[in-house]
């Protein structure tokens, strides 16, 4: 961000939506959502600003209260977009930043005028399309699985990446879990990785992508980068909420040859909804976003995936959409299943099921990736 | 993080202690624990690891699970060391990044062996006795007020600091949300209220500290600090949580002239203990950290606040001492009972509770800082 003025600036008075979901009593609610809007703007006492303009414009505005029942009401404050310009970190800030440490609020969703956050943000380079395009894969899902477990010297992950891609993936990215680690330190590691997949393309001719896990600050992550793109790749795993969402959206700026795709750790999902972080990763640059399947590890229902899927591919101010991919304790049993609840638009991340097979790897990848080749899309095939 | 090995390498078999409080049944919490123990490491299934060492050495342990009653056990895994290294985001990642996804866990501690993590991070630079140094406080409590409201131009803001630093006050913040807005831009903000600030010196002949926001991605961090250093200030506060974990201490690693106020904004407690984000963010290198006071406009309970000063404070491997800074709707009455309670090592901070006394507020912020400065702390000006 520099200090000309932001887009949000441009349209005095313009205005983005929070909505929450508060805990409280109907005798006090109109009193909470007051204090949360407080909070989230200007957080000190009206009564001590005596600026016009600061209590017309910048102050949040409790919009509408909802009883939803069992003691939990829908809540919708307006907040000023000037207080948010185009920084991604002071999006989130100004949305959730204080409340965060009230147990009583969720923070479910955001809503602004048409463009206003598109401007601002830019959504993904890529996105699905420019994946798809990538993996040259037309009328089908995206293939992936993970290189894991950490504590493996490089040369081990090299040799899983060989056997992994020989079986036809579109994608392997690093476990989100390897960083720098003195036992396969990134450099080492992409380099080996790299050529190991450069290699298996020989033999399959099939350009599988390797998308390395970026870790540590933000100039450690350039270095990173630039190793990646030394190795000829083009698209890497990042955690926003563990690097900073300012980072994340200034390194996908910087880098718009890369493709990102966006990891959950840290979105603890209990008091921001999953839903919103998907959407807000789609905003800020994630060409691809990974998210726990409902019936995995993890306890996402169906109805929270399909959420997430939709507010990754909806249409939205002319961002493009990211590809979901769902992930999470997944096998290739279930891809079918996963094909008809998501359809084509999706990127299927088997990690440890395919691990499972050891010495069957290969195999075990090639029949995923032919489960997802032959899958009946319902006739988008065209 | 470079790919030299990290201090936790040097140690094979090292590992550092995890405590969550997980929520479940007698019958399954083993199960559950050695879930958590996996995710929170290797992320695949153990029967698809045929690595000696890494089974051994690298796969999360659980150490300890004890029946808290209430359906809520005490779980301790122990982490190895090697999968961190000294990289403050992948300590995150090791210790939440997945499990932050269950809504059935909460991060509540760490322990590691003696200097393992204060080697690898290192703690505040100046931390409490550096900020006393700088403000020339020995034997008494720190003072600090905030600049708000956002939205108001540079020049009015630089009016509130220099009325508020006539009062005498120890440091003066920006408010967190105070970004780089159209309204007040960084640079003009901060040379306008450095600018007021020595006004006020030369007045009152105290040299308040004024510390501006950070925000933004870490580039523009940078940016930030070096206007701040032109301008002679030496603290700034920073949101760990939104800037990155890793940057936070990246910035604090190439500054160390510049002390560190940490903010607790997206630190959402629910899910991960107050108390242990106070002890990371000293971890990472905050000379101070903000928390909210009991009492005040936040939730959180004496005995919280008590943990964290603790926490902040507690002879730790050598890292020195962070400045509690207990906040959110406190107000000059309250300031006696504040000092009573953490004694002379705390950074009182009040914000709106000096501006709501606007026309009066130097006079005001001197009330405070006379109560702060002839407070009875029980001999300890000796």
């Amino acid at each position: 961000m520099t200090d000309q003025a932001p887009p949000g600036a441009e349209l005095p008075g313009s205005r983005l939506s929070a909505f929450y979901k508060v805990r409280g009593a109907p005798a006090s609610i109109e009193a909470r959502a007051l204090a949360i809007a407080v909070e989230q703007s200007v957080e000190m006492p009206l009564a001590a600003i005596d600026d016009g303009a600061v209590l017309a414009d910048i102050v949040g505005q409790v919009a509408a209260i909802e009883d939803c029942g069992d003691g939990w009401f829908d809540v919708r404050i307006d907040l000023a977009a000037a207080t948010i310009g185009d920084d991604a970190g002071q999006l989130i800030n100004m949305l959730f930043g204080n409340t965060s440490l009230h147990d009583d609020v969720i923070l479910h969703d955001i809503v602004a005028p048409e463009s206003l956050l598109a401007a601002a943000f830019g959504g993904p380079h890529h996105g699905l399309e420019g994946l798809r395009q990538r993996a040259m894969a037309q009328g089908r899902a995206l293939t992936c699985s993970a290189l894991k477990p950490q504590g493996l010297p490089a040369s081990k992950l090299a040799e899983l990446a060989f056997r992994l891609a020989l079986g036809g993936l579109d994608f392997i990215k690093d476990d989100h879990g390897l960083a720098n680690q003195s036992y396969s330190p990134f450099s080492e590691r992409v380099r080996a990785c790299a050529s190991a997949i450069r290699e298996a393309a020989a033999i399959s001719g099939c350009a599988t992508r390797y998308a390395p896990s970026l870790s540590g600050s933000y100039p450690e992550m350039e270095r990173q980068l630039g190793i990646a793109r030394d190795e000829g790749l083009d698209t890497v795993l990042i955690g926003p909420m563990i690097a900073g969402v300012s980072n994340f959206h200034a390194l996908r700026q910087a880098n718009p040859d890369f493709a990102f795709l966006a990891h959950p750790t840290m979105t603890g999902a209990a008091r921001v909804s999953p839903i919103l972080f998907a959407k807000l990763f789609r905003l800020f640059g994630a060409d691809a976003v990974i998210f726990p399947n409902h019936g995995g590890r993890f306890g996402y229902s169906a109805a929270t995936c399909a959420g997430i899927s939709d507010a990754l591919r909806c249409v939205w101010d002319g961002l493009r959409p990211s590809a979901p991919a769902p992930a999470g304790g997944m096998t290739v049993r279930r891809a079918p299943e996963m094909l008809d609840f998501y359809g084509a638009d999706v990127m299927l991340l088997i990690g440890g099921g395919l691990l499972e097979a050891r010495d069957a790897i290969t195999a075990t990848t090639a029949d995923f990736v032919r489960a997802v080749a032959e899958h009946d899309y319902g006739g988008l095939r065209s």
